[in-house]
């Protein structure tokens, strides 16, 4: 369902209920733009690759916002699937006290948008406005002060001394004559200093009337206590519905963050940071802050990705690539039959195929994330014989029941109705606490990231895991003790990162070109000189296997 | 006429034509953005002015340009003006070997543009892309080396030998059989890498031997000379075809600059500053050599802003607003009757208001701008009578002609067609030598730029005439010798700015609340007594009246 601007009050509340009642959510965004345009480096070190993620995060914005919640629907036995497709547009103009938006596009970026006949008027003509929490603080604090009228006063031209003395003497004139023919007196402004003067002369010298705003004059009123707190309620009413309309898609974010719902995405770290800091705040400037920011919004994520290459049972049996499309391919195969999963009542949409939009990318790495899990969990647990026939001899003995009652029932409304069961079994995601079970708990909160050394970025704990390349290797040293050497020995091999442990250092080249035990020994050898002292170095395989 | 990427090529002869014939060009832009948010002050330096106006030329990019050529056309006696819209996109990924590009969008620039229902969707399916000179020699290198397989070697990955060596043996197989039943041999390549590599090998190991990259593939060929040559001339015609594609629209700004026409433009410093910074090279670090640059590229602009409010005969006479729409207006009135002007054959699409749309607006911008001139023409020599007389007279004798032959001519084509005369006079611009007339000459190449304490921003000389406001005074010494006095006295008057000229500063505060006299006699007493030197000290009336 594709969500703009002008109806996104109206699909609020199926929104939340929808996140409210499923299973679980997946996302995806489409971005303005992915990174700083020159970098050709095969391998970065994570903290380089951190500032890259915040750089982006700063700088580029989310174009469309694809969420799709999955709810298990236990008579007919299969997942309800509703995706969602929103436009985000940071609207500045329309939005009164509102700020103002710089943000980057990057050229090709747009040109791949236009290649998945992306709408580019939908996004600026209908897009949906958001507010960070702290630009809703400014946005709230100044409309309070409008309203309650505390404003600090200005100083007055000397120009200006003549329009605010004959204003005042209008006002006073209408004040003497006891406004009997007229209950209002008009005073025109030229311009906002104007409106500003007049105000705070009315608020100063005239503290028991009202003002209002009009087009090119503001009008000055005496209003009874009736009166007065008819006009708080209606400037109440209007701020707080300006209010919802300002933070606007931030409502969403909010509600999947206190959810606490598993959140689904496909090499989902861009996204996370982009969420992150578009809708909440700008990026942490460490990567350890960035975690625990990231996984106390979403305590649950799942990246599609990481369970395609990283968690052996799957990725022994997708063997192919790991993009999106990809394994919704791969995810068709019978091995992958369960759980079956249908768009819910009104998505019809997307029963064509609709890949790069992000409500259609969130539908499918859902559908392959529910259908992944479900393989994992028969493979720890066996095949979901018990449960099926549970269900097959529940299914029998209601289909019975229905038929018993068919004569009776079938134009009954209020009757419970028949439903065709698919068989599929549910995946248990979570417990009776709403805590990620054992299955969940093992594949969660460790996502993919490309051009590391590690096989994953881990929101919980220090990376370890290294890549198995023969370009990587592992010194029981600190950096600090060898980094001289280092830049000497390694010079026949080109240029390289370093990641640091507690107690070691890993080397890392960008192209290997030589056999991997000559540079053990190299590394090796020249330390133990340099230093005089006996250093272990190990090529990743090694690492990899004692480190298990 | 709207313009895109996909008639671009077809319309360049069209558009070159309409510039080499034409009497002036009037342009205008749309922009993704105008400036960073939060400069509320009124008053600026030249240089902090200049300062962001580069960085705005730096960050934000025209998405739209508008010209407008303007034809005298003696039979008819009117101008024939010919408006060209160029929906304008920095396309990156269609231009092999072209550069990625990152630009800004200031979200209220966009919705601005949506007010004038801008296509956004136009802009990026159908934007003219550009090089600067520089991105195009960039181009030109890289497409030359890739075309003499000039491509310095790169080092040979470890686990890709196998590759090669069996490529090698499959090539030299083919080459021992003397290639008879095949006269060339494909070798499958699965990435960028291997592709690189294969073209290395065969470069390296068989210098008589062509490749040609395919899908999936390269094909080694054996080329006699006679294909060799064909290959060469098919390679130089695509790369001169691309070539001319990725330059894009830098050809049309080129045939401006070359035409030496005058440019005019409506407050048209920020347009210029980006038509340079987008499609010529990055603004100078400073407003002296941008002020050369540009005037280098347009030797004689003419700003319809500052003629309508810095010069007099026509200041006298415009009294409202001086914005564009505005300006269109008052050149409706009987005194801007002279000339007529008509849209050429094909453009009836501005018959309609089209305000906001670049290509309108130029047309308005050029429309105004000769009417203010042949006014300015007027005043200063005194009604067009005689030409009128003289011009009225041919056209009694021509339609007297006409008349005589009627019967024969009527519908003979080769025969000069018979041509109503609107009677309007033709605009003394640029002399015999294409030089500009001393009606020009004093309006060009000064054009009016917002919060400064100038009148306006001069191409050619340093800025004199200042802005005669009671904030602004005119200190007869140097800074650097009155600074640290300076931020004392001003205290009470609140923040100030100041410029220097080569023997005094300027000082001008952002509001001024009290009479000035009373700050010529502070600022006169103060320096007088920290100086021990007496200061010469004058308001900006003052000034302005000495100095003329």
């Amino acid at each position: 369902m594709e969500i703009y601007h002008g109806d996104f009050a109206s699909k609020l509340p199926m929104i939340k209920e929808a996140i409210d009642a499923c299973d679980f959510m997946a996302f995806d965004t489409e971005l303005s733009g992915l990174h700083r345009p020159g970098n050709t480096q095969h391998l970065d070190s994570r903290d380089f690759r951190y500032n890259e993620l915040k750089e982006a995060a700063d700088r580029f914005i989310i174009v469309q916002f694809g969420l799709c919640t999955f709810k298990w629907d236990q008579p007919s036995g299969r997942y309800f699937a509703q995706p969602f497709n929103f436009y985000i547009y940071p609207r500045g103009m329309y939005i009164r006290s509102g700020p103002s938006r710089v943000f980057h596009i990057q050229a090709q970026a747009f040109e791949f948008l236009a290649k998945q006949a992306f709408d580019f008027n939908k996004w600026v003509y209908q897009g949906i406005p958001y507010l960070t929490p702290d630009e809703e603080d400014v946005f709230v604090e100044n409309r309070r002060r409008l309203m309650s009228d505390n404003i600090p006063d200005i100083q007055v031209d000397e120009k200006e001394r003549g329009f605010l003395a004959a204003a005042v003497e209008t006002i006073q004139n209408w004040v003497d004559k006891g406004h009997k023919d007229q209950n209002y007196v008009n005073i025109e402004a030229r311009n906002a200093y104007q409106r500003r003067l007049l105000y705070q002369e009315v608020r100063n010298k005239f503290p028991d009337l009202s003002t209002e705003g009009r087009r090119g004059f503001i009008r000055i009123m005496r209003l009874d206590a009736k009166e007065q707190e008819k006009r708080t309620n209606e400037m109440e009413k209007q701020f707080q519905s300006d209010r919802t309309e300002a933070v606007g898609f931030r409502q969403v974010i909010d509600w999947m963050t206190s959810s606490k719902k598993p959140l689904v995405g496909h090499n989902m770290l861009l996204d996370v940071a982009h969420v992150i800091g578009q809708f909440i705040q700008p990026l942490p400037d460490t990567k350890e802050e960035f975690k625990v920011l990231a996984h106390n919004m979403f305590p649950i994520m799942v990246d599609t990705k990481f369970l395609a290459t990283c968690v052996p049972e799957l990725s022994e049996v997708i063997t192919g690539s790991t993009d999106l499309e990809s394994l919704r391919f791969e995810t068709t195969r019978h091995m992958f039959k369960n759980p079956r999963i249908d768009l819910g009542g009104y998505y019809m949409r997307y029963a064509a195929d609709k890949a790069h939009e992000a409500g259609y990318d969130a539908f499918m790495t859902g559908s392959v994330f529910i259908k992944l899990m479900s393989y994992l969990y028969e493979k720890e647990h066996g095949p979901f014989v018990e449960e099926e026939k549970e269900k097959d001899e529940d299914q029998v003995s209601s289909s019975e029941n229905s038929e018993d009652e068919e004569e009776d029932t079938q134009f009954d409304d209020d009757e419970e109705e028949e439903v065709y069961n698919y068989g599929s079994v549910h995946v248990p995601l979570l417990d009776e606490q709403q805590q990620q079970t054992a299955l969940v708990a093992r594949v969660s909160n460790k996502v993919s990231q490309a051009r590391t050394i590690y096989r994953y970025f881990d929101f919980l704990h220090p990376e370890q895991d290294l890549i198995n390349k023969p370009n990587t290797f592992f010194v029981q040293a600190k950096l600090q003790d060898i980094q001289a050497h280092l830049d000497v020995l390694t010079q026949p091999y080109g240029s390289y990162i370093t990641e640091q442990t507690d107690t070691a250092t890993i080397v890392a080249f960008q192209r290997v070109t030589v056999p991997v035990q000559e540079i053990v020994d190299a590394l090796a050898d020249g330390l133990h000189k340099a230093l005089d002292l006996k250093v272990d170095v190990k090529s990743a395989q090694e690492y990899n296997f004692i480190g298990k």
